[in-house]
């Protein structure tokens, strides 16, 4: 074997690792744009007529569509993240994700890549002293290219917990 | 240096990446199993003669051999996954794993691979409504290769906590 | 496109992942110090005058220096490190570290690597008996080459909670 023949053997694995990475470091800015609330950061992840659902475990596995949160296009995606802003009245607070376990399922048509992630989503009450457990759960992926970059097409995000402790005020 | 030369150098280090990449994979495809009680796909990620004992970190690092659970093979495991199924009554729920810090110890005889890496199990009662930590702690693995495909030959669950939050009815 | 201009096109994407496997592999030796108690470990992990922060997120987000603990050099983090175990009196505790959503931010001067990753540290009391959410926060990071090793040239741990429960005896 000459190391032309070698190098195109090991080609399809390098892929498998390039695309890992650029899923984990695109994870890891989400994390980190909904952690200092940079919600037009955060937007801007999703491709224009993407899908953005937070639903129950329960709901999700009898499938039940009804969600806290659903979301079918950037402009709901939008209006979600920043309609709390201006009307609600809620508690401040800090948030800090956790997303780990990274499956890379499939690829799908048109280059999709069918991904998910388990995250755990901590938050801090600016009236409590501790950290607690915020929501704990699944995220399932639909990622496509948009020119260079990685954007998600959709992310259902399904969780663990009966009760949302809190209100649902910020994305997860 | 020609391109031949750098390709050899740098093929130990591909080698760790592509390793690292599978050992991440195999921990993410293990806790999805359990975090979606698929208990015999869970069962297959074993050797037939595996080790899979959970012990709490004080046994542990006095050398006290006795664990919750202490399985010798295959079917030992396979047995202690589907008795409770049948026999047990327990409380219905939800469980949740974060695995992370993998670190690669060494490679053994016989192509092994020893590794750990720390867990998180995060449970959800039915009758609760919130999410709690049940279970934290850290894997110690022997890794072998069986086929294509990488098994484990031994995983120790050490967990911290004291007591476990309600009966281990499920595997770690 | 010939094999050896191709390799050249992935030699950048080659490097990005040995990096970020080296943080990887830095940040789990890190956690496993700390959880296994090894504090000489830990110590030998930073810079002659390496700068160890640990800080609340209210503090860090207005400017204020004021933390925990603030080591300018190597020698206090030393002290910092053992002078625990000599004169305080504090309850025996396990620590579990889990750190995740790593990000590498850029390159600097002097081959210096800013970084950052989350980061959750879980308690267990000896004379409790659950694991408790010690401390949640991020990491940020410089790290340095010191020969053929990565070293901390800074590690500010910012953390979320208000309070930190209990005392805080162990680095972060």
């Amino acid at each position: 074997m000459d190391d032309s023949s070698k190098l195109d053997s090991s080609d399809a694995r390098l892929d498998a690792l390039f695309l890992r990475h650029e899923l984990e470091m695109f994870n890891a800015a989400y994390a980190a744009s909904l952690d200092e609330n940079r919600l037009s950061d955060w937007v801007e992840m999703f491709t224009d007529d993407a899908r953005y659902v937070v639903i129950s475990r329960e709901n999700a596995d009898r499938g039940m569509p009804v969600g806290l949160i659903y979301c079918e296009n950037k402009g709901m995606i939008f209006d979600r993240a920043f309609a709390l802003e201006k009307t609600a009245m809620f508690a401040p607070r800090y948030l800090r994700h956790i997303v780990g376990n990274l499956q890379i399922l499939a690829g799908g048509r048109n280059g999709e890549v069918r991904a998910r992630a388990n995250y755990v989503v901590l938050q801090v009450l600016f009236d409590r002293p501790d950290a607690k457990l915020h929501q704990v759960g699944v995220y399932h992926d639909v990622f496509c290219r948009v020119g260079p970059s990685l954007k998600l097409a959709e992310r259902r995000c399904v969780y663990d917990n009966l009760l949302v402790d809190n209100a649902l005020c910020l994305p997860v």
